[in-house]
């Protein structure tokens, strides 16, 4: 028993919402390898740490013993949208979903244990369903539940049309689950509508519903907005150690508990002794470069972790990165800028003979990168710069 | 063109909307020899002269030379209602709807030309259908679209709930229409909108949208509500010639033009002809003597239809039809009455000693056939009874 509430702790921290705990209890009791579900589309992934809140409590799963399914949403995603309406959602080929499967899976195995790991696909089960069987899912739901979620009700609302594919969707997440065998689907809150959409459909097919477990989305770096690529408020899992350990350094010392809460494997009682010792004195940048060599540890590997520091940036050594980081933003026409006129416009180079200069010596980084002369930038996001030894800025290119 | 003029003008015949008119225009002058789809449910077929107003608007399409594809759900009625909650939608079995579809067909031969009709059976192609192509399809439509559907739009206004499969049925409708590539599709004006959606799905689908045409419920013999065995109200197609004999005969006067429009497969010409006979005096009786031969020929052959007042009753004979045959109601708990009981408390026997008497003597006819002693009368309809030589009445029984 305190095993399992010990479980119970760990599995519960940072989470949104159990529902039910009372079942999730009883499940972690029976003492089987219970099946952890999380879905992920098969849209060219390109992942940063918000993705990896899921990953980490799929992972404390794994910590306990449990197996992880990690499911990638083929099926729907090959067909896309059907109305055309929506370009953001084009049909992907079967090429494209297995290059972003085989990318998913080399970040993911970063977080997950492969050996507690199943990759499935849904189009193995979903592509044998029949138009009979789609009917007889659609029949475990009403328009009225359906129009209960809340993005549905805004756009009926607001006399959006919704295309009645959109109703079958969540009935094809939940029957995954089925096909799974689930007995926990892991989700953003965002997801909780179509969660629970498989614990009916389970029910239905004489099954044990899951246990559906919502996580929050992680907060950026600005401790405000949730973090996302285009507000440049992002770690991303491919950024480089040193680009890593500056951002992570130069968050604000209150977002670094809610860091270690959703993006820690250590214990619930590491973290309370870090809590500790920062009563006790302890400084703030000590242990958020702690954090920092956790997290560069698990993509770069821990020798990379030790030495980030070193690679922060030439002039920027540990104990002299700015607290906050100056923040610029630049508008400009069109969907890229030419570098030069990035360094001028913002004031990172005096005039654009001084940004050419510089640019020409090698000594203008964006994102931890040098850039050549004639690199372009994409605009409706930001980009951390360096012109020269003293000169840093997040640009916002507007 | 004279030609494509007449063809529309008997096809508008009794019609009630036609969508669009000039496409049918064009189609007919095409030339080409047009499909002209109508569906039906394979359930039980309980046949009367109401259901034959299509069949008849079909045979006057294969007059002109076009295909008649008769069209039986039996994909839809094999699913039946997957939601349980709707008893009259159980699920049919292969071999019911076999059944179903045989009897079906010994009927509408009897309007229909067998050579100019196609019997086919929607599962030929929903059951190849996959999951996806139910999901395209279902991309094709809109959910503030379907709940203009008039019987969703009440339901959703009244809170009843409407299962998400409901909104997949007019899709299949509609892609039935893809699937044999129909020209024309008649209906019902309750089946207006998922006729509509044939023409939305042929459109996805790369074909000439098919033209609708919706056709009005017959009035019953009461000439208010719409024919119906329930009300009793009705002419069965497989009522004996003298009771259809009986029945058209006493229609009101006034009720037979509608019969002749939706029902007789005479000329426009012709009916105009004998309208202006009763102008000039003719006896309204003769005519529906006329209209009568029509009919019981069509479903007795020609000779019962000429015989037919003869067996019209014993006692009733030509000239002595009572215009308005009595109408007793008669309660009875259960589902069963016997014979006995109904002719003792509709008062067509003074008591049940003469009841049982006339019983023994054969002298009481139900719908035109003797019935013994024993005879069992299924309640929730009607029944016409002779009992004797003067006694008759409609005896409905709740």
């Amino acid at each position: 028993m305190t095993d399992v509430a010990d479980a119970l702790a760990l599995l519960k921290r940072g989470t949104h919402e159990i529902l039910l705990e009372d079942e999730l209890v009883k499940k972690l009791e029976s003492g089987r390898k219970l099946r952890i579900k999380a879905g992920f589309d098969p849209t060219a992934p390109d992942l940063h740490l918000g993705h990896s809140v899921l990953l980490t409590k799929m992972r404390q799963f794994q910590e306990l013993g449990h197996q992880v399914v990690f499911l990638i949403g083929d099926f729907t995603g090959r067909i896309g949208d059907p109305t055309g309406k929506n370009v953001t959602r084009k049909p992907l080929t079967e090429e494209e979903v297995k290059a972003n499967a085989e990318t998913y899976k080399e970040q993911v195995f970063k977080v997950l244990d492969p050996a507690l790991t199943e990759v499935r696909f849904n189009a193995e089960w979903m592509s044998q369903l029949s138009a009979a069987d789609m009917i007889e899912l659609a029949a475990q739901s009403t328009v009225a539940r359906m129009l209960e979620r809340d993005d549905f009700e805004k756009r009926y609302t607001a006399n959006q049309s919704i295309s009645i594919h959109e109703f079958l969707y969540p009935l094809v997440q939940g029957y995954d689950s089925v096909a799974l065998e689930a007995d926990v689907e892991l989700g953003g809150t965002d997801q909780k509508f179509n969660l629970l959409m498989g614990r009916e459909l389970q029910k239905h097919f004489g099954q044990a519903p899951q246990v559906v477990m919502t996580m929050p989305l992680l907060e950026g770096l600005d401790g405000v907005q949730k973090m996302s690529k285009s507000l440049g408020n992002y770690v991303g899992v491919d950024d480089t150690p040193g680009v890593m350990f500056n951002k992570l350094v130069s968050m604000p010392d209150s977002l670094m508990w809610r860091y270690f809460e959703l993006l820690s494997l250590k214990s619930n009682e590491d973290i309370d002794a870090i809590r500790q010792s920062i009563e006790s004195g302890a400084n703030p940048r000590d242990i958020k470069m702690e954090l920092a060599r956790e997290l560069i540890g698990r993509y770069h590997g821990d020798e990379a972790a030790a030495n980030a520091h070193k690679s922060a940036g030439n002039q920027l050594a540990e104990g002299e990165l700015p607290e906050d980081l100056p923040e610029v933003e630049v508008i400009f026409e069109g969907e890229q800028a030419p570098i030069a006129a990035v360094l001028n416009r913002s004031g990172l180079a005096n005039n654009s003979a001084q940004a050419k200069d510089m640019l020409g010596n090698g000594r203008v980084k964006v994102d931890g990168h040098v850039v050549a002369r004639d690199h372009m930038l994409a605009t409706g996001r930001s980009y951390v710069i360096q012109a020269g030894k003293k000169r840093y800025a997040r640009v916002i290119l507007g």
